[in-house]
């Protein structure tokens, strides 16, 4: 049965129908990535949904405002973490997502499932930090949904939030639009709010050290928009962090980039916790941080309007675009090499957002 | 410990923090109404949610289009029963939410919660599934998301949908808007939901006799609208049936609502399952069907135009709104009494949709 080995070797996790689900296939890696192409992306292949935006973009009619929409389902892990919990990720997430599509986060929805003997003082801490997070990023929750399902079918909560935002600015964003010379932004340090729930989940004592960075960023994105700084595309870097961020936009561009592992911020108590956990941070989710492609000549400038709110105060400059490849991402280390950045094949903390 | 057991008695299912959620929370009937009142009302309170819709009706700008936005999960078990499955009721239930508001359905969300292990197979027949009901009721699925846990912290497949339509016709709709003297139509028998899922569920022999009747109502109930028709309130019937949405309805209109039990279409295999099973096709599921309520001078071009659809070609008229009252809904039984209707308090059939 040599030659069945090798095909399977050959053609990693195919989608056929006796294999089944695997955490991975939640992670933001390439085993997500193969899911939503092959079967999502197949199945309800239509013009929107095939652009493959953080959010979808939809015309009413000609002179009306563009609209942006956009999904997701959290079933973090556990609920309450340093820094955030699940409500505020629900509300924030979504938020961004809207966000990096220029559009102004305006009205969400949120659909719950909740499991049997799930504690009333604990819904009601997360619909609490909802609303809290809704009023901060100046967004309504105006319409929502109830399921219970029987104890040991769920975990607690899970929650839905789709959003609609109303498109601010004419010029598209995505990776189609980044160009050979662009430079790439990150907006503050990574990794803290994946090592926020690692501390939380193993129990460790320096949970305190490390709070996630979940937040809202549409107020800078959007600020950069408005001063008519030439973005050409904003991605959040949630699952798979920034390592699956930049190989994305770079597979979409057809260029490759290049990074400088030292401008890259990282916190020291999250270094520290990555080196413990055998974690690197590139690839470690954020959930208030955010990275921009734009013309080198408008670095100076963003840098300026971003580090003026504090959710982006640490932004800094970490790379730039190069000549068209095969999507190649390039790090440079501190000593002078460089090595390749791959996207994430498996998983890497699963129920992470 | 007398007086606490009154004082329960007296304030059923209160929402204490030390309360726990119960499968009732998620039944249709007064314990969800209660929890999404004083826990999800109170914390997200806006004008737009306050307006308790099926759909969340959205103002752009003036002169612009208003837009319909809802979200529901379905949680259904088992995935796949007689007449439709999970991926199809995930469309089929928010276009009909839509709709319920005069809004023509144009796009939707998926967010698939995926349980570790889940067959590929299944996974792919819910999705071609929920492609062929989008074709069908013609909306586009134009963004989405992917999360999987843990094997035994889910069921196989969770499923929010939202969607977002465009109002058609300027007249509001709404329990508020009902009149006394206004005629109660359904647009087709009722109870074919609920019972072809007791009988995929309980294995029953005669499971093929009972299809669900889940499908897209958006084009008869558009239809209306679209003829002139003066409609004042649409509720399609899904958990808690019939019984919950006049329930509902008399409330918010603070009408009473007199319906003749013999004008009530079931049919007979559902009767007979219902009488097998011991329950009353009244308070059970349906996923293709809806209430209208409108003056009773367009009652017969409204039936005219309602039976021209396959879906709701067995509609009929039921009863009548009267006279103010503390919103009692009022059956008069083939011999000529009458009973009240209530909502179901606790839970009848769970994971229903």
């Amino acid at each position: 049965m040599e030659s069945e080995i090798e095909m399977t070797l050959a053609c990693p996790a195919p989608l056929a129908d006796n294999s089944r689900i695997l955490m991975a296939h939640g992670a933001g890696g390439r085993q997500m990535q193969r899911l939503i192409e092959d079967l999502f992306g197949t199945a309800f292949r239509n013009p929107i949904l095939d652009a493959r935006h953080d959010s979808a973009l939809l015309s009413l009619a000609a002179g009306q405002n563009r609209l942006a929409f956009s999904t997701d389902s959290y079933v973090v892990q556990p609920l309450f973490f340093a820094g955030s919990d699940i409500g505020a990720l629900a509300v924030n997430g979504t938020v961004n997502d809207l966000a990096m599509g220029g559009a102004r986060p305006l009205w969400l929805s949120a659909g719950f499932i909740l499991e049997e003997g799930l504690s009333m003082a604990t819904l009601r801490r997360v619909v609490d930090s909802m609303r809290a997070a809704a009023d901060l990023a100046g967004v309504q929750i105006v319409t929502g949904d109830t399921k219970v399902v029987e104890r040991g079918k769920g975990d607690q909560i899970f929650i839905n939030t789709a959003g609609i935002g109303v498109v601010q600015h004419g010029a598209p964003l995505g990776p189609r639009q980044v160009e050979e010379g662009d430079s790439v932004l990150v907006s503050g340090d990574l990794g803290r709010h994946g090592m926020a729930i690692m501390m939380a989940r193993e129990g460790l004592g320096f949970e305190s050290a490390i709070e996630s960075d979940c937040a809202p960023v549409a107020a800078p994105a959007l600020a950069l928009l408005e001063a008519g700084i030439a973005v050409h595309c904003m991605r959040d870097l949630t699952r798979g962090g920034l390592a699956s961020a930049l190989v994305e936009v770079s597979e979409g561009s057809g260029l490759s980039v290049e990074i400088a592992e030292e401008s890259i911020p990282v916190d020291e108590s999250v270094q520290s916790a990555c080196e413990l956990l055998g974690f690197d941070p590139l690839y470690v989710a954020n959930e208030g941080r955010f990275a921009i492609w734009l013309p080198a000549a408008d670095v100076e400038r963003a840098l300026e309007i971003l580090r003026s709110y504090p959710v982006s105060a640490g932004s800094r400059a970490i790379g730039r675009v190069g000549a068209p490849g095969a999507g190649d991402v390039l790090l440079r280390t501190a000593i002078g090499s460089t090595r390749f950045v791959e996207m994430i094949s498996g998983e890497q903390l699963p129920r992470i957002c």
